[in-house]
């Protein structure tokens, strides 16, 4: 036995489980003040809530660098744990090692720079107008080069890896090169093959409006609600950038409405139902831990882009939502018939702005960021010569240039907030969602009958048992083998964009 | 020079400063989650929204009682301050004695037996069932005796002081004893000569609705607007309870609509709106100190009733507003004119229920409320006995005797919840409405010209220097005395009583 006095595993454990339960609890309260700020908060009382979210926000960073975190996670090694609770551990020390890996003043300067230049970046996408951002865009490319090397410093990786492990823990460059070489492979000339193939059917035709908001939201509350989400523990409202976002069982979505074209924010709200559904399953008992929470961005956006691109955007799904929409809207004439809707919400389009995008386009403005960050980062690519680089990646991998650096490389809040290593997560999600809906598909021989008649709960009680309910108990890596019986498969993605817009899928 | 480590009285201070700036944020944080739970969150959320508050509720109460702020509070002593530094570290003083006094563990527990209790009296009132209640408000009672010795020891005050004390600093049984005894002798008469007197006017008419929420909402937005609330920094909803919450810079009220009667909604929301117009001018510069928050409950509902009673319900605010109303509602018929509205918004009758009371009764409701908190604490009046004792009151000071305890001694949350000593507040703030608007009538001779043209900035200007923006300055004593010439008089009172209701004010 030492001299030092000893904590035992289990007190250490008490401890850290206290501390953390009050880190998510903090993290809920901000979610509500985020939520709140984009769809209710007066105007004016923009510096007010900038203030509570910063006080919050230190808060719980101190909670999770304080040095009794680091004493008990040693003081707790050996624990007999169960699994959940050594899953639980291996998460707090993740949480940890992130808190204490970049030094508080940096993570300052970052804020500070951040807000500088997303404020800057607004009035320059709106002017075209990149020279204007560059002074700032270059601060935050400068400290997050800082917080990368702090990173890569403290956990022995490669630093454009170690920004993207905080989107997707596990996730390496040495991952997505041979993911994002078959894409770059074969995905332009399978554009071209599906623009041929599109010409062959009928132009899709959009139905006509108006589309009055209280009826859209009747209508996608219903669809919400057939999906299982619980208005009990949930919200739908409106915010100018659609979010999923709220509080542990409080789980609130936005979206924002068109009158004369209900169609998007109608696939906008599934979307944010999508990413709804898994916060709201996540495992109850562990809400409030670290292992509770949902895995990184990648997971994520492959729960909502399942929901969307997946299900909703499918033939059995709007065999059973098409006429609930006539009914609400009243709506008659050539466009109302499911092929109609399926070619509409299937319409593949070479455009120059990511969100607009369709899946089959969508990976390839994904591949062009990514290039283009990790140039950004590494020094070869000069900030200056980013609009440039960016209307030539766009050329080469789209066959379109820009005409402004609007529709270009300012279009994305991304790099002006900071966010370096995040795209990537967009098109690993998109190949986890083929991958997840195969597997789902083969354990549910019925699914397709029973979307086209309304019962969408076999599927999310599928997705309960494979991905929501597992919380972060399983690596994602993990998660995706137990489900689907592989590692992260490009083919699937790819054979599921064949199936639907070459084939008759 | 003494061998311990010094802290300078600067370093002190700056350190006092940005606790309780820190403190003040969390507590802005907490008005939104609780502003959001009374108007938005979804029902099944209530447990989350709980423990979200719980936590940060512990963790303000942790900032103020750590160590550090006794030793600096004692470092800080001879800082060459401003007066509005002195006056900061007085309040920065009071509320670490307010941490401090009471053990972490009994306020948890007061806290959970509050919740308890509260749920049990919702019940209990619905069914008229005292005895129902009759354990937890055991338990209440006995932990806010606790709480009271507590605080009478580290305060050297009679435990009944030490809980009126923390709703308005510096109130006393002392002096409440001769204001309440003058109420108590002059009141009851004068009930019975008023309602003598109003027997020689005509009915009050109320007008026929339908009132649509829509209109009603507009109405009251007009009225809120001319009275200087800025809706860039503030909202208006709906909740079950009406209330002033939110943030600093974020001031939140609501109201309830009936659409068959629009009268009572709208003179909530202007008794809100003097809670807003409070809070929204605070001193800016010490926004986050504790010099710049309001003075206590006494002195908030003297704004509240200062717009309400002495401004709202007066013929020159009529003249102004009536016509407003009938435009918008489009009002036709012989309750539609200033004399009417007049007797409807001064009507006297006796009842059993306080919030529903007029200005004239109101007064002795508090009376009784008070007689038996202070008996129900010392132990004089079992809890068992409090149904019989309140009728017998109520006969006493009102002359009606009501007929089952929900419209008796069920009717208050406020003793459910733990709050004793607070019902005085609601008289002294009265009083302090009269005396302050005769001073601003004193000081402004146009003032109900103004009013009666729709011109209020005159009298929310006076009320912003003399009240609103001294913050925590003052204390209630002196910033009366320095507003109005002497301190609080009933007489004041008694006099604007008189006058409207037997005169013809």
């Amino acid at each position: 036995m030492s001299d030092q006095r000893e904590v035992s595993p289990k007190t250490a454990y008490a401890a850290l489980s206290d501390r953390f339960r009050r880190a998510s609890l903090i993290g809920d309260a901000l979610g509500i003040l985020d939520w709140d700020q984009a769809t209710t908060m007066p105007e004016g009382s923009a510096d007010g809530r900038a203030e509570q979210i910063a006080t919050l926000s230190v808060m719980r960073h101190e909670l999770l660098v304080d040095p009794s975190v680091g004493e008990n996670l040693q003081a707790v090694q050996g624990v007999s744990a169960d699994s959940w609770e050594a899953a639980n551990l291996r998460e707090m020390q993740r949480g940890y090692a992130y808190a204490a890996a970049v030094p508080s003043d940096l993570v300052e300067a970052a804020a500070r720079a951040n807000t500088v230049c997303e404020i800057q970046w607004r009035q320059a996408r709106a002017e075209g107008d990149f020279a204007s951002l560059v002074p700032a865009l270059q601060t935050v490319l400068g400290i997050v080069g800082e917080v990368a090397a702090a990173r890569a410093d403290a956990f022995s990786l490669d630093p454009y890896d170690a920004l993207l492990d905080e989107f997707e823990a596990g996730t390496r460059v040495a991952q997505l090169e041979p993911l994002f070489g078959t894409l770059v492979r074969d995905l332009p000339g399978f554009v071209e093959d599906v623009l041929e193939h599109q010409k062959l059917r009928p132009e899709p035709v959009f139905p006509d409006g108006p589309f009055p908001v209280a009826t859209q939201r009747a209508l996608a509350t219903e669809l919400m609600e057939a999906l299982g989400f619980d208005f009990e523990a949930g919200r739908l409202d409106i915010s100018h950038h659609p979010f999923c976002g709220g509080a542990a069982g409080d789980v609130r979505i936005t979206t924002r409405y068109n009158e004369e074209n209900f169609t998007e924010s109608l696939m906008g709200v599934l979307h944010e139902t999508g990413h709804a559904l898994y916060e709201a399953g996540l495992p109850e008992p562990w809400r409030y831990q670290p292992v509770g929470k949902a895995l990184g961005m990648a997971i994520h956006e492959s729960q909502s882009l399942l929901v969307e691109m997946q299900v909703s955007r499918s033939r059995p799904f709007l065999e059973f939502a098409l006429p609930l929409m006539q009914a609400v809207f009243g709506g008659q004439g050539p466009a109302w018939n499911v092929e109609n809707f399926y070619r509409l919400y299937t319409h593949v389009e070479r455009g120059f702005i990511r969100v607009d995008a369709d899946e089959v386009t969508y990976p390839l403005h994904v591949v062009l960021r990514y290039r283009l960050e990790r140039a950004l980062l590494s020094g070869d690519l000069p900030l200056a010569d980013l609009p440039g680089a960016w209307n030539d990646g766009m050329h080469d991998l789209l066959g379109i240039t820009p005409p402004d650096d609007s529709l270009g490389c300012l279009q994305d809040v991304h790099w002006p907030s900071g966010a370096f290593g995040y795209f990537p997560t967009y098109t690993l999600g998109a190949m986890a969602a083929a991958q997840l809906y195969g597997a789902a598909q083969r354990d549910l021989p019925n699914l397709n009958e029973d979307i086209s008649a309304g019962r969408m709960l076999s599927l999310i009680d599928w997705l309960r048992i494979h991905v929501h309910g597992q919380g972060s108990f399983r690596t994602a890596e993990d998660l995706l083998t137990a489900a689907t019986g592989q590692p992260l498969n490009p083919q699937i993605f790819l054979n599921h964009l064949r199936n639907r817009y070459l084939g008759d899928g």
